[in-house]
């Protein structure tokens, strides 16, 4: 698997752009997204499970009934959620793309990220869309990247190659997150295109699959949006035969989603909102699957932990308690705990008490940029990893007044 | 019911006493408590579902097998959690205190609060019992409750009247809790004493009860301490009929235990780490019970929530989105919002959409110190109350470097 340039349009046949078209006030920040595909593709997506939904993904769930789809259109700055009338502005939006694209309507994937509970305005979408259209291109991926960010400090994608049954394909996705991150089934906005050939059906079970152990494992604050959305696109122009079983280039996609997936999931635990660090952690010496996963999201979504490790302060005391509460049943008197960082590794607790460390060594393993929490259970051979990030004056700051 | 001086010492025949024996560096911190009743005591706890249970819990337990107790010790500075020994150091403890009282050590309730992780050093605690009970008296509840403080600002006690068949009964309690709040089935620390007669299995069951709709409502962080314990006794000394079943006395207690528990937890709530006000969620309109403490316990753990509140940002949205991924059953298109405090209330959405409200207003009512956040289901009879607070840059702080 290698990684290369090019984001969503690294694979063939993809175009993409991003515009300012004026739903936000900053003049500077592109706030509609578009992804192209020059022929129809394979599609896939999941969503959240908050009971809450965004308008966009009651309208894209009906567009995807079919597992088709062509083009994908984000907006930031308004999540036309919790309003009057959403869903006709968000079919309008998949209306008036299709129009200018020469697409159905229902070959559109809609999306939209910001404020919850305000009417989404049309009109400068609808005068935005012309130049959107007209400025696509296979350069365009950084674009759409910027135009589907809100409190995002950093762009996110990222592509590979890889091949099927001697054919070079390639996958590439772009991510936008930071606040409200608790995926759960789905995740934040993450849109994948894909040159490889797959049945719209494969497509669906490798991304739910794949989610489990990679966006559903990543938390910047417990909440979980109304408008998560992973959507992938598979338009087949590399060639390769088409994928319709578990083959052995079934697992060879999985590889490359996972890779993609893996990537953008540490790119928003990287930068969740007023993050100074990235913090994985790894759970090792599980009775099974389930346990590895409960245990590595408690340690992750700790608030206690996440402001520890702000502070570079190797206070094990809050990895226990977060084990403790999980949920899991695990036998407390055989857990070692362990920090690593470009510095080094540490173990501070062994059989769930404290052992003898320097606090200089921790503090210095702690004072990096990411930070792994490793867990070893003693009690089987599953693992898991989890993704979050420390807990800062800073998200605090961007959410005591976020709408304004 | 009528609320009157005293705390823990309120009832008769209990004394109390605080004194700073060494554990805290801080001379000027009181860091062990003390809470004796004349006469052994019909008593009852419930604790913390963590699986990794302080030591303390684990003997207090042992000792309440008989339901009996007559005297509460407790430090602080110290969780006596996930270290070597910490069983026999608390038993010890209660092996020296009643040694010094002349009363069994399994008539002691123990408990200990601080860091996880590290050996309690018996010594200072040995070196401090016997002016720990010298000093007893019927004026020592502040003491007491300023003995079982960590990060708390401000000490908590109360207590009540009230009357059995006749017979004037007093209730009082004590608190600790500040952080690492978010009690299941148990909490915090809180300390209870009353004069009224009855059954330990009555008491048990009276605690038990309340508990569901005080303190396992509150959150601070989502974080269930290790070391959480509220302790009741009653030592009958009002002279009522002893209370060995439900009747209309019983219910006349649990009235006096629940107004007790709701102010602790109030108390616990507005003294979060960090907060600078005190959350309330009232829910109405639930088609059950589950369902209203389910979604007031998942708005008031909103993080997002808590830093707009912290903000005095109206951003309904992150109501709707907290109680859409609550996991309770509820139709969002009939959810009603409001915001209410001393300076008024406003309304800010109705039936799961935004309504036109004065941003002015709404920043009048949310910068008061106590702000309740009215949810209405329109779906049913059911109601409940979850209490907690905003998130704040001091939250961080105070985590960032616990334990130095």
């Amino acid at each position: 698997m290698k990684v290369i340039e090019g984001g969503v349009c690294a694979a063939k046949g993809f175009s993409a752009n991003g515009v300012h078209c004026g739903i936000r006030r900053n003049q500077s920040k592109r706030d509609l997204a578009l992804i192209y595909s020059a022929c129809p593709a394979s599609a896939a997506a999941v969503y959240t499970t908050n009971l809450v939904k965004g308008a966009p993904l009651l309208v894209t769930a009906r567009h995807l009934a079919d597992g088709k789809a062509q083009a994908v259109v984000c907006n930031s700055g308004n999540a036309n959620t919790c309003n009057a009338g959403g869903e006709e502005v968000a079919e309008e939006m998949c209306r008036l793309l299709g129009h200018e694209l020469g697409i159905r309507a229902e070959d559109v994937v809609v999306a939209s990220t910001g404020v919850i509970g305000q009417p989404l305005d049309l009109s400068p979408i609808a005068h935005g869309i012309p130049s959107l259209v007209k400025g696509l291109s296979p350069q365009g991926g950084k674009f759409a990247a910027e135009g589907i960010m809100t409190t995002d400090t950093a762009l996110k994608e990222i592509a590979v190659e890889f091949t099927l049954g001697g054919k070079l394909c390639r996958m590439g996705g772009i991510a936008k997150g930071s606040g409200m991150i608790h995926p759960n089934m789905a995740t934040m906005l993450v849109f994948i295109t894909t040159d490889a050939a797959i049945s719209a059906t494969m497509l669906e079970k490798a991304l739910r699959s794949d989610i489990r152990d990679t966006f559903n494992m990543v938390s910047v604050d417990g909440d979980t949006s109304t408008n998560d959305m992973v959507a992938v696109l598979a338009n087949g122009l590399a060639g390769n035969d088409e994928i319709t079983a578990e083959t052995p280039d079934f697992a060879e996609f999985m590889r490359a989603l996972n890779t993609v997936n893996l990537f953008l999931c540490r790119a928003i635990a990287a930068d969740g909102e007023g993050a100074t660090k990235l913090l994985e952690c790894e759970v090792a010496g599980a009775r099974d699957k389930f346990v590895a996963r409960t245990v590595a999201k408690s340690v992750i979504c700790s608030n206690l932990l996440k402001a520890a490790m702000f502070g570079a302060d190797a206070n094990w005391g809050r990895v226990l308690c977060a084990i403790g509460y999980s949920g899991a049943d695990v036998d407390v008197g055989k857990i070692d705990v362990a920090f690593r960082s470009c510095k080094g590794e540490i173990t501070v607790c062994r059989n769930g008490a404290g052992c003898a460390f320097s606090e200089e060594t921790a503090k210095d393993i702690l004072s990096q940029k990411e930070i792994s929490i490793l867990v070893d259970l003693h009690d089987g051979a599953e693992t898991s990893r989890a993704w979050g990030c420390d807990l800062t004056y800073d998200y605090v700051k961007i959410n005591g007044d976020y709408r304004s």
